[in-house]
């Protein structure tokens, strides 16, 4: 180990520089860094925690399922199998040392990346790792978590301890029998870890499987799905299902932004062509607009607030796609529209202020000239954090710079980290606090800001905002 | 009181924090800070100035007609007549002390925004207030507030001099009878305080009422306005009349930059499907075009300088629309093109040095893509400073980031207030002369510009390129 | 020359301000400032180092020729003429010393712009000038400038070795006869001074005179350029030319980016309607975007790597394309999608490790959002360094910032000066070099890099990426 390089995190780091602004952002993080982590929205499993088995390997818990660490290395001629990530026809792939070999020998390629602060990140603060990882150190790495991960301390429900996870949301599509959450509620987990509701695969005619899904949800509801009324009773009949289990939001994962509020024979046509596969591509977007507007009804009456997460070209590559299925980072964004697209539904639903609509993007060029307008104006709509791409120290500050000026900190969301990457996620916050306590010094240093005033909203960012758009305990009032 | 907080603006607010820039910042803006004010696009109202009355209360003169202001807490729920703002149905609205009270306990929105910034500068400098607003102070303010309002001194005519505003443009709409101006130069302010001619209540048929419109205007000029030609001339002759009254500019708020140069007889028959409000929305897209280069070709004869503000869509809320009518905080954004879109107006008259087309944007994806291109090569092309929700310290930072290096500083139009809000004039033309010498100090302290050419650009920044633009005295020639 | 202001090229310039980062940028440019010079991409003339005969005089070596400087005038109303630049029907032009004069005097334009840093860079570094261009230094300059020009060391040859550039691509067009790259190698120039296929002329039936150049096309290759199999052997063909005179890469300035993957027998109906301009503008689209596949499978047998340029609305001027024809700065960008547009070639060759695609952009809103994506994901993806007008300071930065994150270092192909500005070479690649080592300064600084990584990365910044992008020697293995 004698050429191994020292792994250290820097107290200040994501900190200005400049020694003013670097002193400000020191003394309000001080403030929010040992806060609990409220995670109201992510995509960790809800059957870790209800089996509360150890994680298998390092490979398995720490690289093959991200696609944020196994995208960079794919971009750079490395084959996904060598990593880990197994084809579907089951061909070969990697045993877990060499795909960590591999991951290791590559890992300078996440330089100055947020993958590569978070997981630095975590080898120094789960795991007590002190030299930096590469090809050198990569089997002692390797054991050294592998090791660990026996331990009891490192099973799912005592990371949830360590990490002071107070509110941890998993995402649930809308067939699921939602058993795990059923076992952690007998097991007093309940309204601690809970599902969201993520009806994609039941609205979106795109997805392949579409006519026997919509069978299914029928049998699940005892409702009949072919008739556009017993297709929205059906939805609304598991929206409570989920409500039972913790649910406090949905979140809709659509191509675009677009909503329609169509007459009910037009839905009923829209309805059997998405059944029948008859739909075109204009009518599929009619067909998920409508859905998004009839969500939106329903939040009214049964207070889930609605994410959605628009903009994603998704399974951009139809090679990985056939060979490894979808989520392995070849969802690529484009433009993404909302003033016009989100129309319907703000006409309809966007005054009432028992309603909140938070929209996510991947598009920055719609920060000022859309989101932020439409967040500083309509009661109904909050700006989701970064998401994604997005989610990194430049991006974030970006966007803070970008929406604040119109929309005010109050209009947004507070911090979602959005991963599945268990370890993580008290990276990702920390991350968050750090650079919003970045973004607070800057304007007190500019004398934008008082520091009394940034006290409160250091607060508010770190928490506070989660608390109050989710409705979760400690939340202020939404209004 | 004693729970008040000190209301305190920093001498080097919105300056960078890093002491080499912000001693040059301050250099800088020791010697624009007390220049006169130009304000040569603005929306104030010529009537205030010619009637010279006090304003009657603080919410009417500083809350309710703001929708910068409104549309924050309206965004947090709360009613706008809570705020003062008077349904169109003749409906219940709060007193101003009530609303008063209710703006100020929602005043911590305002954080960080320029809004808040506007706002306190005009509480400490316009009336001396030393406590920041909030629930506690909100009857205090008040108080003290509307009693200045009863002094000589806050009168309209009052106010113009203490805020030493040598030049103030007013904007009125094509059939307005300029009785106000008429009276204004009567009392030796004519040049001073002048109109700007914004003709698209008669140029755009999408706006309700413009069948009517088309005929008053042509009763106003004495010209057939169901012909072309005859519409043309009472375009014509009305531009005469606002030029009587001081106009130095056309203003032209489209929902595109689209511009087109159609045959007479198209124009004709687009006119008459205007008229009869039979035109789709590519034809009423091609008439306003149409009417843009008309437009310019006017400029080039009369010499009114012609300012373009698209890519707003109006009235996005149908029910604040529908209950409190047009600018309620509702006009939202979104992408907006100008490349293709000013090809027939530029290839018309983008060479003529006569013209000079001020290009002003809600979308900044298009300051290095299209504008600064467009105005580094066309010598009619200027661009106009950040407009609306990009008029603040972020997004002025961003422009000029994003632009001078293409189209270097001589092309910007220099600072426009756009307000109807008298008292935040100074405070906003501050905030311009701030973050423009912040700009040249991150330029100097860099070594990207000499100490004596930041000092030149300085005083070009606060008054000189406005000049110039709008042909004004004590500005250089155009070129 | 009493009122002449010294110029003088700050050691530090480009550096951040803040004395910490200033050190570390300082401390890793000084590893890098003296690095020989790799211009894989760029628009010298081969025949200036074929000839090697002196250059002219100073306004036709570096004022007439560059449309960055001379648009900028002609956007304040000068006119083109008035500096050196002919036109098209023989008119009359300004003798170089007017021109210069004219130049010298508005030079202050260019104040804060990196045609500024440039010209400055030249004048201090290549003629050693010691104070700024006026109209009062403007005769001595010009006399200081010419009369260095009738030197040996002046000479094209004579530059190449001075500013120490080791590899120097030009751009020719597919139909060019390569003797002067001919003659270049039998002076030893070979591999040193290469050409790169531009075959825009031959694939894009928008240009005038399409037809006659594809039969051209076959005479040179002894194919017939009618049938879709026999065109295709031309360009292979070609391709070949251009490897045996050194080629390493293509060149592709194109529209947009869109992409298509044809049948055979659609794509002989193409050519046949590119051949009698009988094809729509989608059909031209669909033409240009099936070109595009084509080079890039030629591209995976013969290892040419392949630049792709979109998104400049070309000749945007007709007045000025009349006049004096293409590349007056008349160029404009518009919006750009890349996801959708590039899907087509990426399906069919982006997962080949043996394809580098280099993309270039003029629209910054696709950095975040498509570009670091789509590089962070398909092995064949690189992203070309900031281009043409973002090719400055700020621009720069804000590539590096956008994209950094998702993208990393690896998947960017280092500096392209891109210029046919030959004195400027230097000037640019130090320019990059500077900001590049600027950012690597704020990473370090803020904690976000250590300062050994950034030491390696500053070398490859510098260098080391142009090197394995385009497979040059000293350049690593790809992957």
């Amino acid at each position: 180990m004698s050429t191994a390089r020292p792994l250290v995190l820097h107290p200040q780091r994501l900190f200005p520089a400049e020694p003013s602004a670097r002193a400000v952002a020191t003394e309000l993080y001080e403030t929010v860094r040992a806060l609990p982590i409220v995670s109201p929205h992510g995509h960790t499993e809800a059957r870790w925690f209800a089996d509360d088995v150890a994680f298998s390997d390092p490979v398995a818990l720490l690289v093959a399922p991200d696609h944020y660490l196994t995208r960079m290395l794919y971009s750079q001629g490395v084959a996904l199998e060598e990593l880990g990530v197994a084809p579907l026809d089951g061909g070969a792939v990697a045993d877990p040392r060499r795909a960590w070999r591999t991951f290791a020998s590559h890992y300078h390629l996440f330089r100055a990346t947020p993958s590569g602060l978070w997981f630095d990140t975590v080898l120094a603060t789960v795991f007590g790792i002190d030299v930096r990882l590469d090809a050198g150190t990569a089997d002692d790495l390797y054991d050294r978590i592998a090791e660990s991960l026996t331990t009891a301390a490192m099973r799912p429900r005592a990371v949830l301890e360590r990490f002071d996870i107070e509110f941890l949301a998993t995402t649930e599509g809308a067939l699921d029998d939602l058993g795990a959450h059923a076992r952690l509620a007998a097991d007093g987990y309940g309204g601690r870890i809970v599902t969201t509701f993520r009806p994609d695969d039941v609205v979106d005619p795109d997805r392949p499987g579409f006519a026997p899904r919509l069978e299914r949800l029928g049998e699940l509801t005892g409702t009949d799905t072919t008739r556009w009324a017993g297709y929205l009773d059906a939805l609304r009949l598991r929206r409570a299902d989920f409500r039972r289990h913790g649910a406090v939001a949905t979140d809709h994962g659509h191509p675009s932004a677009r909503t329609a509020d169509l007459a009910p024979g037009v839905c009923q046509r829209l309805l059997d062509g998405a059944r029948r596969s008859t739909l075109d591509a204009e009518e599929r977007e009619q067909f998920r607009g409508q859905l998004l507007v009839e969500m939106a009804r329903m939040s009214l009456d049964d207070g889930l607030v609605m994410q959605l997460h628009p903009g994603a070209r998704r399974n951009h590559n139809p090679q990985v796609f056939a060979r490894f299925g979808p989520d392995r980072g070849a969802d690529i964004p484009g433009p993404t529209e909302y003033t016009v697209a989100l129309g319907p539904l703000l006409a309809a639903v966007g005054n009432d202020t028992r309603l909140r609509l938070v929209l996510f993007t991947l598009d920055e060029s719609t920060y000022s000239r859309e989101l932020a307008p439409l967040a500083g104006h309509y009661p109904a709509v909050v700006l989701g954090p970064p998401w994604w791409f997005l989610d990194s120290v430049e991006a974030m500050l970006r966007y803070r710079r970008a929406v604040t000026e119109t929309a005010g900190f109050a209009n947004t969301a507070g911090f979602n980290d959005d991963t599945r990457a268990l370890l993580s996620i008290p990276a990702r916050h920390d991350m968050a606090r750090r650079v919003d306590c970045a973004y607070l010094a800057e304007l007190v240093t500019t004398h934008r800001l008082e520091i009394d005033d940034a006290h409160e909203l250091a607060l508010e960012l770190a928490g506070g905002l989660a608390r109050r758009t989710y409705g979760l305990a400690g939340g202020a009032a939404h209004r």
